[in-house]
């Protein structure tokens, strides 16, 4: 029977053990600070750190244009990045593209997703400084390369037992709002501030759409000084927290009560008939930051512990089950 | 009418022009080298100079398994981007992958893919150190990022009028092997040593399948020390050197019998019934170098020179003629 691939974890696997052992040259290998496995690569260039991160995003699995406008994903393929360079700790500063559109594509969708570009990187100080441009056989793929600076990268594998838990904000907001354009089949333009005609009152609604198709990442500078392990949330907090764990050797168990959900998500799941705390376990692209440290914060939310083993949710009333692995896979039907 | 991409060159005309007076932070931009519109873009890390490049391959544009197997296109991949970092002249370091794979596809493509992509950076000592695997609709679509690094970059910009112009190597030869791989109409597996049942000798076919399927470009050193210009040879020697002069505001006029072409290029041009001359004007993937130099040279062809202005080819008998643009453009049907 053919095999088939079945999960990109799996994939970055056999790549990171196929890989480890290559004789690559001694004197750049010893300037590799970070390498497969983290939001971004890290080398030192002889002044600075250099942080390398790529995203890629795909026509009819990362958007689709009955939801969104190539605005929004030109926007959010350069923001996506960004939070990756800030997951790292590192700043912002250069982006390559590459693109792969269909040939006959409309000059319109080309320049709509360059206005994206250019806003988001106006935006984060980013400065466009080349890519390649190629024909498709039908689909849309883009993808960036972007490049930042950093004095001390943050990486995945720092946690320690008994360190604490954060997020940097709520989490769920962007699998929700998937949810009600998906209801609407429509795309919105929010920068032209275009209301959605759904029986939700707007002011509900904005904050859970902008998160999701025009997502904004902030850096986590209150992670900055303090944080063993750090990571963004891009995948969902269940598959980005047992990453987070498996690099850094440890377990964690997350409290369902402090888990933070915006009260706007908690409304429009009602309007859905969803529950707000699988969108928050399960739900992907909160470009939020899950960060561990041995001391205590302000300015982000406490969702749990590290412990020995085990990733454990513990609700309400003192149950503790498995948190398992939920949320979009690549290459899973 | 609706209007749609017409050309590669437009659309990187089009960004070059919208984000040339972007305000990114002026301290990166100071580090800034080499900007869009190059093989590669440098920038100053305070140490090192690095290059960054990216080229992307699509299913059905850029290879079809028809003519070639996963193995060969993640050797391509690999060596297309250490092409552009040599033609910066720089030293290649390090790899990112952004991958894009559909749903159900065979685990031995992707293994097979990634055999290529490891027998490429052991070849030219590259560390992959990250990237991006994500599920596709359809096709494969793959891109990579290589970075590398070098003391003193050759850009596309720097030919001066009586600068004399080489070429490292013959041209196409890629561009004819295709034709070949039309012919048959099946992969051949080079690396195991697979023959071809063509009325061809294997000797002659050989050495023009290799530049096909798996290029191997070599560091133009003879150009380190003494090129005004530099560019690789990717799109076709036509294509290619229109751009070179463009960006160093010049003509150039190419003798058409210093042109170098293999004998196995002319040989198999026989069989095909085709005009060498075209393949080597027009056909692209050659992986070979055109500089520009003050000095003559010694192991690279010199095939012109620089002047003030007009692309011209002198045939044989001293007719001048326009070298018109030719060879594969993306978005033309």
């Amino acid at each position: 029977m053919k095999q088939t691939i079945d999960s990109e974890l799996s994939l970055v696997s056999y790549i990171r053990e196929r890989f480890k052992k290559r004789p690559a040259r001694l004197a750049q290998r010893e300037k590799l600070l970070v390498g497969i496995g983290d939001d971004g690569a890290v080398f030192d260039a002889g002044g600075r750190q250099v942080v390398v991160t790529t995203d890629a995003m795909a026509e009819g699995i990362h958007f689709d244009h009955l939801y969104c406008t190539p605005y929004q994903v030109g926007f959010k393929l350069v923001t996506v990045n960004v939070s990756d360079v800030f997951a790292m700790n590192a700043n912002p500063a250069y982006l390559l593209l590459s693109l792969t559109l269909p040939k006959g594509l409309d000059v319109g969708y080309f320049t709509g997703f360059m206005d994206g570009v250019m806003n988001a990187t106006d935006m984060y100080g980013v400065e466009l400084i080349g890519g390649d441009i190629t024909s498709s056989m039908s689909a849309v793929t883009v993808s960036a390369t972007l490049i930042g600076f950093t004095d001390a990268p943050i990486k995945r594998d720092g946690a320690s037992v008994g360190d604490l838990l954060y997020v940097t904000g709520h989490l769920g907001d962007s699998a929700c709002a998937l949810g009600l354009l998906k209801q609407r089949g429509r795309p919105v333009f929010l920068e032209k501030g275009q209301r959605v005609e759904l029986p939700l009152s707007w002011p509900a609604m904005e904050p859970l759409l902008w998160k999701h198709l025009m997502p904004r990442p902030h850096k986590p500078e209150v992670a900055s000084g303090c944080a063993s392990a750090m990571m963004d949330v891009s995948d969902g907090l269940s598959i980005d927290l047992i990453r987070l764990c498996a690099e850094s050797g440890t377990g964690a168990r997350v409290y369902e009560r402090q888990l933070p959900m915006s009260k706007e998500m908690v409304e429009a799941c009602l309007y859905l008939k969803e529950d707000p705390l699988e969108f928050c376990l399960c739900g992907g692209e909160d470009y939020e930051y899950l960060f561990t440290t041995p001391v205590a914060v302000d300015g982000a939310f406490c969702i749990g512990e590290i412990i020995p083993e085990g990733i454990i949710i513990q609700d309400a009333s003192g149950t503790e089950r498995e948190l398992k692995e939920c949320g979009y896979e690549h290459f899973k039907d």
